[in-house]
């Protein structure tokens, strides 16, 4: 076989596409007609370059007429340069000179700027390790073992296979009291609060409590749904739930108390209890984003909140951090009297995942695959705090990690005064690293105030090895050298 | 190697799997601690029977703990008969004699009452004829080749792979103006007419117009967001679309101009031109449900009604019917001032679909697999819709198959006032099918009725090969003899 024949990888075999192909054929004349109508979509774009056409006994018994009509239409067109045959390649709509212009919208959609050398912000794990060999086994295994219905609609909670897995998972692995019964599978964490923003609306609740830090995506979205956002000011031992009580109107608290998001540190176990004890006096829940409790370095993981009161916490987590946010799965573990409440809101907007992918995460998580994966991912996030740490005490001896030693990202301290200008340091040298600014929430209507803190937040899992050590060498870069 | 040395398919080999197991030690005996922590964790149920605990070494390791100090304490809760442990299989939660009851809760989500012997109901295509290993070869494709981020959170409106599989597919087989900038990528039909409905809702408009005939499920949606839905009129040229005119603060119209759904007939040319023309002289958009234009047994399909005016018209399509519902993937053509509109509406909710499903879904597209799998199911249906009116015709010649030679299902035109009496008849023989009078839409406020009209709408498709000679047996011996 000569060089020529073989296809590369990347490129599938040409195979006899049983294509389909819509034509409008106008007047009598058959051979004119189609002429037209195929010039017509390939003038206008519909057609687009490169696009293969079907074989002409195909289309010819779609459309009802002969094949030579067919082959004479193709030839006609050959000739006039808009299609091209080639022996073996079949017929296809010939290369443009100019390429279709997108219209002018298409670039409001697209992110402008440059695009840095280094992404340190947090939020995605490391994706190049995400383990593709073992999860197109398990969806092969996955697959392979369906019945026909789960192909179809299907529950709103979820596959069971999914459910169960997850119970067994989350019981063993984080201390969370599940029953299948009571998991509903959403696509993230944010589509999970989404659901029980509408939940505590629909109860008539008016008020969300939440950290002074987390993410401006989750309180826009209980703002969105009508809900107020009351910060609960957080320090070193996590947020003060102690505080509550003397909140007003307040239907649930959204919290991330084994590792507080992005500061770093654990609640302590006088709130965690301080949190039930509000919860189980007023009737609210707890709204408990375990994003990233797999992943603990100087000893073993904090459990779950839920596992003190699983009747007053929602329980999230998701794919996004132990596997890639592109799985897009995530669960919560619900209070029995709220199942039925957010099956009905989840109903209203269709959402459901695909059935296949969770039939697959069910079977990587039933096979050990989860479990080997996220302690392979713990150890090699471990080592990179541990480089991070090192590198910071050698070359910027002034900054220091605050927060435990746990999760995707770290505080970095800054001298007052300084976190804009690190940032903006960084991303000239080609570095995205956010400053924990862009974190923290005041409460704009009772003139409440953080207190100053200049700091980052660095994800050091993010980064390829390919890239890790220049991530980390620009990073050490841009940093005071001393605390002024 | 011996028989019993080897491992079903079905049963994937056991693997020394680095399980994570979260446990709370208190006190300061640490063997007595541990120990107490696996027989809470046992007796809770928060550990269910057969799950394997993690190797001695690793938890020993997690804890921070002497390996003997794990040995013992698993030696100990196997003699007291919590866990066992087997040569090679490792050391498991032991069976229980009482499995642990599920809540009361868990009945309620649960469907009720017998499971019919053949499901005629119109919703799922074949499901046993999804093609799963091409399904999975392309997921091998399209997972391997991917760039690490798309893997990642990524673009709202879906990946460029699958958004550029469609655009070119849409234009080829449907007719649709279609630029991969102006396609949404969506969960499938109701997800995207949730965001529809939350544009208009945005835009002010106070009422969505629909056909006579269709879905409560999607009238519910609309009226849900707040949306008035007067309907309008379906007779044998479909939808009549001229009355458009005379409704008030209609800002869309919802139709299925290609398929009537269900009662089978195409929206003619006039009307499609009136819709169009009612679309551009009031600024209204056209909301196209192409939910089976694929499937034309007698002729080419009719063309996408969006081909007329891309800039009035958002086209609808998904995979539920081509391929099956569990894929949850669909897509929508928007006009392009619309992009920004819904992708903000969708953003709100993070409803975005897996990236790995939508590469396998460009990738089997793009191989062409999609168009051949179509190709063999339209063959497989006109066959199936062939024999039935065949039937028919010899065992119930009074029952005339209403509609075109397309889709999924079939109405079956009734005497009058039997529709009830052979629904029931059919469900006391094991058989789901639907009347036609759960499709009709009566605008109560109006005081409009629809004519009386006995039909039923029988799902041909969705049969397994197995299963339709029994379906079609129990329905022919249901159906009424003549016409009385």
């Amino acid at each position: 076989m000569s060089a020529s024949q073989t296809n590369s990888a990347a490129d599938p075999p040409p195979t006899s596409i049983g294509a389909d192909l819509h034509l409008e054929l106008r007047g009598t004349k058959l051979r004119t007609g189609l002429t037209d109508a195929l010039r017509n979509a390939v003038r206008t774009g519909r057609l687009a370059p490169g696009t293969r056409l079907p074989p002409s006994r195909s289309l010819a018994a779609d459309l009802g007429v002969s094949r030579n009509t067919v082959v004479e239409a193709y030839a006609e067109l050959v000739a006039e340069g808009w299609l091209t045959a080639r022996q073996g390649s079949g017929t296809r709509v010939a290369p443009r000179a100019e390429p279709h212009s997108p219209p002018a919208g298409a670039a409001r959609a697209r992110p402008v700027g440059t695009r840095p050398r280094y992404v340190m912000q947090p939020g995605a794990p490391d994706l190049a390790r995400f383990p593709r060999g073992q999860w197109l086994a398990a969806a092969r295994r996955a697959l392979t073992a369906a019945p026909n219905d789960a192909l179809g609609y299907g529950d709103p909670r979820g596959r069971i296979e999914l459910r169960t897995a997850l119970a067994d998972y989350l019981a063993r692995a984080r201390g969370v009291y599940a029953e299948p019964e009571r998991i509903v599978v959403c696509s993230g964490f944010h589509h999970g609060l989404a659901l029980m923003a509408q939940v505590l609306r629909m109860r008539e609740a008016r008020a969300v409590a939440v950290e002074a830090y987390g993410l401006d995506l989750y309180r826009d979205l209980l703002t969105t749904a009508g809900l107020r956002t009351p910060p609960l000011y957080v320090d070193e031992r996590g947020a003060r739930t102690d505080d509550l009580a003397r909140l007003r109107e307040v239907g649930a608290v959204l919290m991330t108390p084994a590792h507080q998001y992005p500061t770093g540190v654990a609640l302590s176990p006088e709130r965690r209890t301080a949190a039930v004890a509000w919860a189980r006096d007023t009737g609210g829940l707890i709204l408990e984003d375990d994003y990233d409790g797999e992943f603990r370095y100087d000893r073993q993981p904090v459990g779950a909140l839920q596992g003190l009161d699983p009747q007053c916490v929602v329980y999230f987590g998701s794919a996004s951090k132990s596997l890639a946010p592109g799985v897009r799965l995530g669960w919560m573990v619900l209070p029995e009297e709220l199942v039925p409440e957010v099956v009905e809101a989840k109903g209203y907007g269709d959402y459901m995942s695909s059935t296949l992918e969770q039939l697959t995460l069910a079977e990587f998580i039933s096979s050990g695959a989860y479990d080997r994966h996220v302690r392979s991912m713990r150890q090699r996030y471990r080592r990179r705090r541990d480089q991070l740490v090192a590198a910071l005490a050698e070359r910027a001896p002034g900054v220091r990690a605050a927060g435990m030693a746990a999760g995707l990202q770290v505080v970095l301290e800054l001298p007052a005064g300084t976190e804009d200008s690190v940032v903006q340091a960084a991303a000239r040298e080609g570095l995205a690293v956010s400053g924990l600014r862009d974190f923290g929430h005041e409460a704009r209507d009772s003139g409440w105030r953080l207190p100053e803190r200049d700091a980052l937040v660095v994800n050091y899992a993010a980064p390829s090895d390919s890239t890790w050590k220049g991530a980390l060498d620009t990073l050490c870069g841009v940093l005071p050298q001393a605390l002024s």
